[in-house]
């Protein structure tokens, strides 16, 4: 086999063989592909598309270009949930608790900030004590007893995607449908989860700004999933605004816990509530219908707050702070952002947020940053509410004043309050699965 | 200026600026810029093209990107010839003395074979004491004595093409009419002629396999020239079969000789009239009709022969040889191809052909190969011409009888003998100008 000719074929829009494709994906990671050929297929696959088929074994030669997890150590069905990443998004913290609860495992392997999005390891991190390095024997024992754990990525997981996703950021060759569905599967599977849950956002604040394009990736990731023996479904969720009305990591940790009382904020309970339900499904726990009271439920009665407490404390993290957040260490500088005008908050940018945060010491430019845990912003208004001239629509929390002021000028130009009530936008815009996919699948094409 | 945002910018099928093109060949040639970037745009240019404004921009940034010659010590009008490249190809041993005969000066850069096209540069070193590294003194003094000179490139010419051109034999991306083209005419600006004649070959020897390709290189070829102000004539002509008889260095000057005393067969006469008679009428020497009567009368006269000898003794040639062709080296071993059947010569699949004279030793395989001036195939029948089983169709010559049978094995699979006589073809099939541009060009798209 030679790269030219794979390289050629791709350029000329034809389809790769399977071999052609682990051929290329082994030679990639061994070093003898180099990459000024691997970042040319990319540049082809980016331009040409993949097909299904294509795409379902490039994801799976990447999980196999590592190790791969065997989840059998732990008892029950595995469930995992992914999320293309957003700003403000601290869901994994309620609906594993939720979902735990319920006897359903959740064995996660999660990641850090970086850029305007955040991460749950830091988030679960601003926990005093709270460790992410659990050996693989500590990790098990964590999800049979506590039902669920949330660690780092450990030892030598899908090389590929690290090697690709490095090349792919320097050469402008993100934006693909085929390779970020590749990338996101490869570590899903290769995590060995027994279902995949996947909330795929959509909005200003999205990797994929349209719904149009995020229902492509959606579809594009069950059909891999379930072509790989996985029960896949994904939900399509709104980030065209932050989710709830905490942004930043010990403040998130506060918000999932009123939401695991039951006073969290309307939008992010939705959104919780939709992808526990649809996990607890996958796990075969019944209904939509009846997953969802179930769901309600372990809110309602306590122990899904109780599940998080254990998680925490198994992982060596002090509970009592999830109990008494008023524990967690106070932000030295605070900084209160007023309307402008009166009117109605029409908009905000999420991603701006997300950078604004970033200034506040919340989240990083560079891996090596590190990170203000009591930083972040609290929002008094969100999108769809009435504001007065004057009001306070957020207050913005950091070490310095000085990063205050330079965090306004990012969120005073995220925001746009208009003069009409802006039309209300569901939180959950779409739920594929495998069976809508083959009910919808002459309408739409990758 | 940012590499992502032009890679991103021709993914997505949009224009490069011309400052966009310089900065990347300046950082490329410079080695800010890396391999992998540079393959992931040649790959983009590929898939989605360049449109004209583009290509001649970067043609231009390429041929800025190391020396100029600058031609002025040369007298008179400087017309110089490209052609991309066959089997048996020795035109430029015969029209560069018909033109100079008539007072119009040919400075030329030419290059060496590799892989079944061979180069002007070894033909003439099969006569001996011919130096094809003359100073650019001498090259200059050569023209204004003897009319043309060739010699091989040197100093620091278009660098940007030397190492573009190696990226692109290793990622797939050489099939693309921009980069060709781009490759190309950077050279022949850089090389300084005040008028260029291109030779694009189509056919089963030929870079460009079909007329249409053929075509639209040539016209984008044109545009280009005629853009950077110099005047501009493109032919397709015939590369389906090896042009004339001989193939092989030594062999091809033999057969010049012979076109320049109106001996040459038929074909190679054909190409060689209309190539000098579009090279006469660029320098300005009259109508189309005029130009090629006056290439006629320079063989009849003997005055272009007389040229060749005059340049071979400039350069440091014998040029006994050319009066007395007995006196080149004999090969040690020839081997006569008969035809297995009777019926009509159809096809002759000119790059194995080539690929047989490189097993002869008349060819490169690698640039470090060296080359039997002597080996070679001398063709008794072409395409067209009928033949009787057991009738030699081709005499092969090389250094050992295992050459000469492992170059037959490939010969045989390139020749076809059929029950009907083929369809004769023309020599010429296209010739390109400006004003034909101008006249079709809203029927055709690059």
């Amino acid at each position: 086999m030679r790269m030219y000719d794979i390289l050629s074929k791709k350029r000329d829009g034809k389809e790769l063989s399977v071999e052609e494709i682990r051929w290329f994906i082994r030679g990639y990671v061994c070093g003898d592909i180099p990459d000024y050929q691997a970042s040319a297929l990319c540049m082809a696959i980016c331009i040409r598309g993949m097909n299904p088929r294509e795409i379902t074994d490039l994801t799976l030669a990447m999980a196999e270009s590592g190790d791969q997890v065997d989840l059998s150590p732990i008892h029950g069905i595995k469930v995992d949930k992914h999320s293309t990443g957003g700003v403000g998004d601290k869901t994994t913290l309620i609906i594993a608790p939720i979902v735990a609860s319920l006897g359903v495992h959740v064995a996660k392997m999660s990641g850090r900030g970086l850029g305007h999005t955040g991460g749950t390891l830091d988030k679960l991190e601003s926990i005093p004590g709270f460790r992410i390095d659990l050996s693989r024997e500590e990790f098990f024992r964590t999800v049979n007893t506590a039902g669920f754990s949330v660690i780092g990525q450990s030892g030598n997981l899908v090389p590929a995607d690290k090697k690709l996703y490095a090349l792919r950021d320097v050469t402008g060759t993100v934006e693909s449908i085929p390779l970020i569905a590749s990338s996101i599967m490869s570590k899903k599977l290769a995590a060995g989860s027994d279902c995949i849950l996947l909330d795929v956002k959509t909005g200003s604040g999205a990797f994929m700004k349209t719904k149009e394009d995020s229902l492509a990736l959606a579809e594009t990731m069950v059909k891999i999933g379930e072509n790989a023996g996985k029960r896949t479904v994904a939900l399509i969720t709104n980030m065209d605004r932050p989710l709830g009305r905490k942004i930043g990591n010990a403040l998130e940790v506060m918000e999932a816990c009123e939401t695991l009382h039951g006073n969290g904020p309307e939008d992010l309970r939705e959104i919780c509530l939709a992808i526990s339900a649809n996990m607890l499904f996958l796990a075969g726990k019944g209904s939509l219908k009846e997953c969802r009271k179930m769901a309600e439920k372990q809110i309602e009665n306590g122990q899904a707050f109780d599940a998080l407490c254990k998680m925490v404390e198994a992982q060596g993290g002090d509970s009592s702070f999830l109990k008494n957040p008023e524990k967690f260490s106070k932000p030295k500088a605070f900084l209160k952002v007023c309307a402008p005008q009166s009117g109605y908050l029409s908009k905000i940018q999420t991603e701006q947020v997300g950078e604004a945060c970033v200034e506040l010491g919340a989240g990083r430019e560079k891996k090596e940053d590190s990170i203000d845990y009591s930083a972040g912003i609290t929002l008094c208004k969100t999108v769809g509410e009435a504001v007065k001239q004057g009001e306070t629509l957020a207050i913005l929390s950091a070490e310095t004043m000085e990063k205050c002021h330079t965090a306004e000028t990012l969120f005073r130009k995220a925001v746009t309050i208009g003069a009409e009530k802006p039309f209300p936008q569901p939180m959950v815009l779409a739920r594929i699965s495998k069976d809508e996919i083959e009910k919808f699948s002459h309408k739409r094409s990758l």
